[in-house]
Order: C-alpha cells, then sequence, then structure tokens
C-alpha cells in the first residue's frame, strides 16, 4: 500500500493525525523556478522527485520553458490545471510573498522554500520580506517549511529534496535539521554507515513550521523509532520544552544544537536567523528531559548506531578483541575514559583462550591482542568464548586495515573479516567493529567494501575506538536513565 | 655525504656525540632468523634494508639456507666472515641469550629483538629471559633495543623496520614510540599528511635502551626539530624526569601516554611489561615540563602538522572560509570550544567582500559561508582580503568534498581547490584546509588525490574543524608558553 493510501486510510479510521502528515502527502507538487540546467537547484528537486517514482503530479514552473525533464511547465503557477498541493520555490525572494498567493490560488497547503535571502541576511529588507510571506500565509491558510532550508526527504512518501545519492530505503531514524548541508551530510554519511531514515525535515530560518512542529511530529509518528536533530534556536521556549520533553519520554531524542559559542551564536544568526541561546540552558533542558546531547554530525552518526542495532543494554562490561598492543592499549584507554569498563578477563576464559593461543605476541586479559592467531576459525572461536563469558555485555573488535594486511597478509585480514559476519547469529551479546584505514587509496577502497559488507550484516562499524566507546557509553547511559524513571 | 660519513666526520672533529649515534651507524647488519617466507618478519626486515638502499653489508642468518633475497647466508651469526655491527633478532625468545653471545663475538654493538615472549607474558620464565639477555649484553658491552619491538627506522642512515609503503624522505619529526604497531601507523599515516621523520625508534619493552635514552637522543640531534613520543611506562623515574625537562625545554615534545585507564594500564603491562604509573602524575610531569599531551596517534599527528608547517605564531585569532551554514555553526563553535577566537568581520572588510557578493545564501561575517560564490578567482580573492586583516592570525579553509561537487558541481569544488592551492606566497598568515568526505568511494579517491596536491604545496589537511582547532590551539599555547619562560 502506497504511503498516501495508508494515510487516506488512517483519516477513514478517524484516527487523530498530526497536521504535518497531511502536508507530507502531497497529490501533486509544483517547483517553482524549475529550470532545465542541471547545476541549478531547481532542476535538481525536480530530477529528485522524478528519480524517487513519486507518484502524484509534478509540475514544473518556469516563464521561458515549455518542457523541463520531459514533463510539461508552465509560466506561472496560476497556469496549471487542476490543484496543487505542495509548492516548492526556488525563485528569488523579492518573488516569495507574491509566489504565495499564487500557490494559495490553487489550493496549496504549503510552501517550502529553498530561496534564500531573508532574516538571515540581517537586512531589514530580508526581515521584512519574511514577514510578509508568513503573514500572506496565515491569511491564507497556508504553511511554510523554511525559507532558507531544502525542506522534505520522505522515502515512503517519496519526497525528494534533490537527486539523491544516498539510500532511499525508509527506515526507523526522524531527523529535523536546521541545515540543509547537515540534512544531506547526515543522509549521505549515515546511508554508507547503514542508517535509514523515515522522515529528514529541514527547515531553516523556521519562519512558520518550526522545530517544535517536527518534533512534536516525530514524537507521535509511528515510523520513527529514534529522534535526531540539528537544532539552532527555538521560535518558542516554552512550547519546545514540552514538545522536548515529551518526545524524549517517548523516544531516544539525540539532538546536536548548534551555536554554543559566541562566534557559533553569531554565525547562527547568519546562517538561519535563529537566536541560539545560552549554551548553560540548552545543556540544563537536554539533561532534564533526557535528551542524548552529541556535538557534530559524526557523533551523531556514531550515537544512531547502537539504538539501530542493538538491543537495549544496561550494562557496562565490553570485551575487546583486536589486533595490535598499542591498539589494545588505546581502546582500552578509549572505553573507560568514557565510563566503560573493561574487566579483567577471569582465569577460567583465559584458560579457554590459551589452549590454543601461543603466550610470545598475544595477550590473552582484556584487551585480548590475537593477532598473532588470527584466521577466520581463531578470531571467531576467541569472539565466542568472549560473548559467553557473563561478566560482559558488548563486544569491539578492532583491526587497522592496511598494517593488517602488510603486516599478516591479506588473507589473515580477510579470514578476520569473514568471521567477523560469522558471528552473525552465533554470539549471545552485541558487538561493534571498528575498522582503521591509513588513508591509502587501496586501504580506502577496501574499508569502503568491507564495511558495507558489515552493514548488510546489521553490524555497526566505527572509525576509532573513542567514537564507538563514546556512542555505546551515552546509549548505555540512556538505558540506565529510562529504567530508572 | 652518507649519513656514514658524516657521522664519522663528527667523531674525527671530537665533537661530543650520544652513544646511539654509533649504534644506529652500523657497518654490517645481520638478520637472525632470516627467511625467504614473505609473510615472515625477518623476511620483511632484509626486504626493507635492501629497498631502503642501506649502504653496509646485510647477513642473513638462517641454518637451512645458502641464499635469501639474492644474498648469501650463513647458518649462524658466528659464521659471518668479518664483523657484525648490529643485529636483529626475529628467532624465539628460548635462543635469545645465546644470540648475545654469538653477536658479542661477532663485535656487535647493538641487538634489536623483534622476538617476543619476555616479560610482557608476564610469566615468570619471560621475565627469566628478558633479565638474562640484558646480563649478557651488559657483560659483554652490548645494548639492546627491545625485546617485542620493530626497531629502527632512520631514513638518512638507511636503516628500516620493514617493507615502508609510506614515504622513505628524511624530515625534521624524531619519534619514540614503545609500540610497533603505533609506529607503524604514526609514519604510514603521517607520511601521507605530509609528516617525514629524522629517526623512529620503537622500543618494546625497553630492557637496556629505553625512553629516556632516546629522549636523550632526540634532544641533542640536530636533524630533529620536533620530538614526538608514545611511552607506555619509564624505567626510571628521575632519569625520564630530567630527560623530558631537558627535551621539552630544547624543542617542541609531543607525547601520548599509553595506560591513562586501570583497563589501559593492565594492556600496557601485557603488552610492553611497562608499569604504566599514576595518569595524575603524568599529567602533572607533563604539564610541568612543557610537553604537549594528546591522546591518541591521530591527534599526534595532528598536532605536528603546524609544528611543521606553521610559522610560531602566538594569537589565537582565526579567519574561518567555507562552505555551507551548518558547517560554519560548526567550525566557529569548534574553535572557540579550543580557546581560539573567531573574531567578528570588521565593517570594512566586510564591505570589500560585498562588493562581489550577493547577500542571498552567502555569510559575510567570520565564518565567511561563500560557497554561492565559489570560483578560483572569488575564493582567492576572500581569502587575501580576511588574511590581509590585521585581527587575524591564520585561515582555516573547509569544504566537504561530496557536498559541494553534489550541489555546486565538480567546476566549483576544482575551482575552490586550485584558489587554495594559488594562496601559497599569496597570503600573508598560514592556513590550514579542512577536507571532509562522506565516505563514497569516489569522494574518498578525490579526498587522497587533493590532500596529495596540498601536501606538495606545504599547505596542513586536517578532516574536520575540530580537529584542526585542537592541534593549532595546542601550538598556539606552546609558542606563549615558550615566550613567557
Amino acid at each position: 500500500m502506497r504511503a498516501r493510501d495508508n494515510h487516506q486510510a488512517n483519516y477513514c479510521r478517524g484516527a487523530k493525525i498530526h497536521y504535518l502528515e497531511e502536508l507530507i502527502h502531497p497529490r501533486s507538487v509544483a517547483i517553482v523556478g524549475a529550470s532545465a540546467n542541471p547545476t541549478a537547484k531547481a532542476y535538481d528537486y525536480l530530477k529528485g522527485m522524478i528519480e524517487f517514482d513519486f507518484p502524484g503530479s509534478l509540475y514544473p514552473i518556469n516563464p521561458k520553458a515549455s518542457e523541463i525533464l520531459g514533463l510539461k511547465a508552465f509560466p506561472s503557477v496560476r497556469d496549471v490545471p487542476g490543484t496543487i498541493d505542495y509548492a516548492i520555490s526556488c525563485i528569488p525572494a523579492e518573488a516569495a510573498p507574491q509566489l504565495v498567493e499564487d500557490c494559495a490560488s490553487k489550493g496549496a497547503k504549503v510552501l517550502q522554500l529553498y530561496t534564500a535571502g531573508f532574516s538571515e541576511t540581517g537586512a531589514e529588507e530580508g526581515r521584512r520580506l519574511e514577514e510578509e510571506l508568513v503573514r500572506r500565509a496565515r491569511r491564507n491558510g497556508m504553511r511554510i517549511i523554511g525559507p532558507n532550508c531544502i525542506g522534505v526527504h520522505y522515502p515512503e512518501g517519496r519526497l525528494a529534496f534533490g537527486r539523491a545519492k544516498f539510500s532511499l530505503d525508509s527506515g526507523e531514524v526522524g531527523c529535523l535539521v536546521q541545515s540543509g548541508g547537515h540534512a544531506w551530510t547526515l543522509l549521505s554519511q549515515g546511508s554508507l554507515r547503514g542508517i535509514r531514515f523515515s522522515k529528514v525535515f529541514s527547515f531553516g530560518n523556521a519562519s512558520d513550521l518550526n522545530e517544535s512542529d517536527f518534533l512534536e511530529y516525530l514524537a507521535e509518528d509511528p515510523k520513527t523509532r529514534v529522534i535526531t536533530a540539528y537544532i539552532e534556536g527555538v521560535k518558542s521556549g516554552q512550547r519546545f520544552l514540552e514538545a522536548i520533553a515529551k518526545a524524549a519520554a517517548a523516544k531516544p531524542v539525540i539532538i546536536v544544537k548548534g551555536g554554543k559559542t559566541e562566534a557559533g551564536m553569531r554565525a547562527v544568526a547568519s546562517h538561519t536567523g535563529s537566536l541560539a541561546g545560552s549554551d548553560l540552558i540548552w545543556d540544563t533542558i537536554l539533561r532534564q528531559t533526557g535528551a542524548i546531547r552529541v556535538y557534530n554530525i559524526d557523533e551523531l552518526i556514531d550515537t544512531i548506531l547502537p539504538f539501530v542495532y542493538f538491543p537495549p543494554m544496561k550494562g557496562h562490561n565490553v570485551g575487546i578483541v583486536g589486533g595490535g598492543g598499542g591498539a589494545s592499549v588505546q581502546a582500552a584507554d578509549d572505553c573507560e575514559t568514557k565510563g566503560l569498563i573493561v574487566p579483567h578477563l577471569a582465569p577460567e576464559i583465559r584458560q579457554r583462550l590459551e589452549e590454543f593461543t601461543p603466550l610470545a605476541g598475544s595477550s590473552l586479559r582484556n584487551p585480548v591482542d590475537a593477532v598473532e592467531i588470527w584466521s577466520a576459525q581463531n578470531f571467531l572461536h576467541i569472539l565466542e568464548i568472549i560473548a559467553a563469558w557473563d561478566k560482559i555485555d558488548f563486544l569491539l573488535a578492532h583491526a587497522i586495515i592496511e598494517l593488517t594486511a602488510q603486516w599478516k597478509g591479506k588473507s589473515v585480514l580477510e579470514g578476520m573479516i569473514d568471521s567477523l559476519l560469522a558471528t552473525k547469529g552465533r554470539l549471545t551479546k552485541p558487538m561493534a567493529v571498528i575498522l582503521q584505514s591509513f588513508g591509502t587509496p587501496k586501504g580506502l577502497a577496501m574499508l569502503y567494501d568491507i564495511q558495507k559488507r558489515f552493514v548488510e550484516a546489521r553490524i555497526p562499524v566505527y572509525p576509532t575506538t573513542a567514537r564507538a566507546a563514546n556512542a555505546i557509553s551515552k546509549f548505555v547511559a540512556y538505558h540506565n536513565r529510562i529504567a530508572s524513571t
């Protein structure tokens, strides 16, 4: 069943539906300023919607073209026959207020503006234009997404905000992100790391629909299991407080707050015209509501992974298996620095490992440095022994791609990868893998391929033990918190 | 002039020369346990020395081979005609004490042992073997490097510790590193980031020659301008205190201390048999002596870069130029979180930028988000204007490879790269570049190529603004400290 039919069916059953639900299920979309120039963003929107197989009508609007990308183009919105539910603007800011009227005349429920040049410029003219935009939308019962944003990516509903190089599959992670660049980065990088998204809202200046609207929606959305956010400022503090408290009580909310320093706050004002607000207050709010604070998109992606791949987990005890004495010391330090515990291997576990491991060049404590005996069979055996130990809650397996290939041979590296993949269904505890590359072309190509195989096997991959430990410690803290409340 | 002749000339001039200087200028090297099996480490040593064009005699020692890699092999060290200055052991630990006697009989001055299975095993037998090894070496006036280490990489002297995939050029960074894996990682990754090394000492269990020997040597070595270290424990606290104080007074010392947590200390004991020591004491010592503490090899490499590429710099003020509003906010937050200052652009500077920059989609504060006008010419012009401003001490230019290529077109990305390279000799302030990749195969390949071009132009490259800001803030703090003492 198509997402839209689903949506209609819900309506018919009389379920209470969030107002955003109707907005993101348009039957027709107009792309205003559509262009046949492949470097134009308006071309990108149209091409993205076509490639995404949008099931409704698509109307390119351009006064100078009769056809764009095989679709009939119209000189203006008013020339479109029938209604327009959803409009995307790529025309200059000055023309935006009139566009609201044009769209309203065709019954549009929402106008999303990629168009920039509003309040974020800091100029009086931009501020005035944005106010006028919202005033006219309100008068016409229309909602605004943006301006100065890339809009909505919604795989199930086939809404695209451009030609995607990332996965178009639908998933369980919802996202509200004030920066279009960050939205694109999160989707692209997250996609390679195995994250799939339910809905991604990029909302720029948040002139009308704002962070609280999207947060409330995602909190209610049954398709969204984890909420992630990049927020630069809030429009109404009280409403946001309630929205985030409610969202964080319903599901994990992982948030990056942009603009925590003086210069960051200035950049925020200049980016989306937002008031960043005191970082201390943000910290307090996020802590009190139980939202998980992270500090950049990399850390956001890292932190999503256990929420997607691991079962709920309250224990801090990690078993570390990998190659290299220095790397093992680093892994142990990284884990305990982040509040995880690396328990000393019990004598009976050590004994079981000693049965097939030489002492020289290995370390049979925890971390287990087993590079001397790496082979598909041995490595898997070690992982099974450690995972079966009741003092361990989860495993980290680490390797440096080029180091292993150069020192131990490519077949040892491959054996190790195969054995890690073979753990699927054989380990009683969750496992994350840390794969590092020196950055050589061969190493990077191998990293990409290997990571792909792990993603397919639903095993999360991190680039450093520090980043894995940081993410998993936040995950464990979350589950301890909700267990105690 | 060959390094060895240089060394001899110094001797003849009667200059006081560190005892290590003679040890690392052998006329002949024996590789004990040499093997024709390419996966054996002994093969790797021999092949590495051959590829490195070692100017002296090379003697593979193997009782079962008459020739290895085109070189005449000898059944034992004692069968080698003439003297052996330097011996490398890859034979089992049990045979090591006898090897000392054999090497001594040939006049060897130093024995480096890749061989593991000594005190680091925690077993009584290993401890006894290591003591015996040192006792015999002392009795024969020989020095030991290791055991359980990969030894010495010394480009000028053509000493190799394996087939290098990294640059073999000599440079200004000296290194003592207790972990062989970390040594290899530092050389490999550092090489790609443009770092060249004078001498790298990997010393494992430090049974005889230890961290203080190498630190003292590098402090005196005129070829070493920056000292870097990875240390797991010290053999004599008092001596080390004096050595590090002297070294840090002479040149920048950047150090990773392995084993800062309980599990890390346990891993250290198991890796090199070292006593890690209280982390608080380490922190105090490093702070008091002015050594720069970092926490992993990535951060070590990051921090080396400004010491190699930037002139001494005491100012904290950074001008940030790049693409993307969210990325600009992140860059500003990253810099100020690390104690750098991102000053508000003066009106006259802003005015100069406004002359050729549209307001919509740009931000002409600091950070300057100029993606809308990226072209080789414009970007270079912006960088020149910002660099010329007297409130700025250095520049950071940032871009996400795939984002720029997908949103603005590959030619815009190329224009930006070209303009950054064209800054060489045209900017009055130092600049670092931050290049991020989503991790797509194309993006990674481009990142590798672009980074190579920057390294050739002697412009440091970082993967994130956070890492650049962290490294440069440590560099600035160093120069403020030495100016105030």
